[in-house]
């Protein structure tokens, strides 16, 4: 699905602007494989075993329903873009989302932090390596990211305990 | 140009994953009609009336070719939609251009500001809303960003002066 | 009103401290004509539309309240220059406070995205432009952005919808 | 307590990284004599004079205790570091609380406000102490900040008021 | 002069934006007493210790020029405002240059961090002192800001070493 | 080397203070294994292969050495601390520096990408795999990292070009 995205996906229009690369060089190098992840876990089963993920889930999904009305089209390409970062790619999902999770937490982003933690569950990582990715974050971040990173450990404690 | 890329831009594949909208609604309501923005001046103008910015305008342009050449996939993508952004649309280019100053000013990133106030200049914008600019900037970010404001001003300086 | 302020404001006192300028040159430039802008709803008719909005204008209203008992010197200039750089002036007031919102949604305060929100809709801003500005600053500032996103559009919702 | 933890504290290994200083100079300058400050309130007192301090102890005691259980090494010797820098040392201790204050407000952390602010008070520190830290705060961080400086004039009004 | 300055203030003028607080209470608590610092050094004294500091007040000097002759209104007004905060008051002046260096170190601004390092030194504060601050800083903001640590030390070692 | 480090290490000593998590925990879970990761390349082999690099460990190990003769012993701790996170673990340390270089990108460091990037170079990473991390942090931290991309990309060339 994502694939066919990128077959699809017009090569960038040649353009003047400052903003954008020449295009020139689009066909040297084939875009990566990319593939969504397969999840061990659906939403609906983390949505069961954790109460915070399952109140994180359900605002956003009613949040981004109301985005998805209004039918923006540079939202919508942004998102899509935001999808396919975190394919199954070069480096895999897991690992991404794992880089996700210690961005969020530098960038002190609550709800982003939630989302990376839970995708990174889904993906199978062990709560050690979302404490140790948790870890990096803290040493870069500092102690103002402490009050993110004690929500965190709640949400971890309800995923893995 | 960039209307014909909005042609040719697929529709948001169908996809599972929670990092995008749900699709359905693309079709209601149309890409704005967005254009290059005419800009009263060629870089190449700009670069000789400031010494300032020529030195941005070349190191710029020499990191973005070495860029291109990597021609990553994501990368491109992304400065696609920094271009569509800017574009003549809902809000003039101006506009948008002072919107990116007052947003580089309040991220604080010197690149950033000579390049939006660079283009401002170049869509016709006078000193006085480059300032205007700048002073939501420092009553928004505070005195953080008066060293960034100082440099600022040497550049307006040189292009209005 | 504002106007008047101006008038009354002392010429900075001529001052050897390194942070302040020197003031020899205060007079060469009449301080630009500023005025109230013109709004067209009432807050009370935002609050009226919004029950987002109601809560915000609330809940501000009462601790400015308290803010406003301590009476701290510095504050109140400062509460005062924030309110001269939104005036109408070089930018008209709409356009500054849709840069409010930009920099608001770059910076990620919540507060602050609803006040300038609530603002540019008083001033007559569509949404549209609201939806571009958030625009602008989704690409400035990234995904990390995304959930003050979809909060905005919740509010833009109520307000527009 | 702190003072015999930096006894027992191990001598940085020797170890070729980048990350790690050389340790030749460790016995050079001794460790400044370090020791915990003296309260006048404890947190009890705090959480009786404040309910917003109350409920803010409350929720951080709760959700330490689970990071506590987690036991995570790194976290450990992390919280360990943050404790040691704010014993009275070179600076005493309120004055650090108060720096912490100004840090937290700039970087636009509530709990960490809420954290320096109901320190400092237990040190002694006065309101006009608290509200000149949060002016300095103000000054450099820009009206940005301003929600969350209403919030802490709200916690100041429970504990001086 | 300051003291002056603050007589000739204009009381806030009533207004009935949304930016500013009600006015009522202005007489209620009179403005502190604030004093230009007594320096124990002045500026040319440290540029002729430090290389670093001759730089960075010389580049400082002249861009401030450049934005004096400017002369904007708003910046002016914000100048004064960064000026007012720093004068000796209910916290030291000493002490709230040494606050000024933690948000900077925070904030992660060079040229903020040089100036309050120096300006801290001009009243006397200690080697220790600056170090202590750099280390609350360090904690709080983490291992991002050590490059403007390493920096900052060279100040350090030019200005006491 | 780093595990004699983690068995000299004192167990946190009980504190009363609110900064520190109570420890008697601590002998619960073992710290992971952690040790010193095999790099392919000397700092010297990647100096002699870029000049940026080459410029940008001899300006750190500059500074570093007056930091090192500061002896400041809480630097230290940090440095120390901030070394082990590093270290092989729970996740390769390839991958934690690849993290680092996400972190780096999104707080927008110059040096820290580059002492990432140089680090996960070391450790084996090829140039796909830094684009991709550099491109999780561009989605998530926006176009205002884009001057940082630029420059590291100039790194990247030189360092696998």
């Amino acid at each position: 699905m994502a694939k066919r995205l990128l077959c699809y996906y017009s090569p960038m229009s040649t353009t003047t602007s400052e903003h954008s690369l020449s295009e020139h060089a689009v066909s040297e190098r084939p875009a990566p494989e990319r593939k969504e992840p397969a999840y061990l876990f659906t939403e609906k089963q983390v949505a069961e075993k954790s109460e915070i993920a399952r109140r994180f889930l359900e605002t956003r999904a009613r949040l981004n329903a109301n985005v998805d009305k209004a039918n923006n089209f540079l939202v919508k390409r942004f998102y899509n873009l935001d999808h396919t970062i975190y394919l199954e790619g070069t480096l895999p999902a897991k690992t991404k989302e794992l880089m996700g999770l210690v961005a969020s937490a530098c960038l002190r982003c609550d709800d982003c932090i939630s989302y990376h933690a839970i995708h990174a569950y889904r993906l199978g990582a062990t709560r050690a390596e979302q404490e140790e990715s948790l870890n990096v974050a803290l040493v870069i971040g500092g102690s103002i990211m402490i009050p993110h990173l004690r929500r965190a450990y709640e949400l971890l404690e309800e995923l893995y305990g």
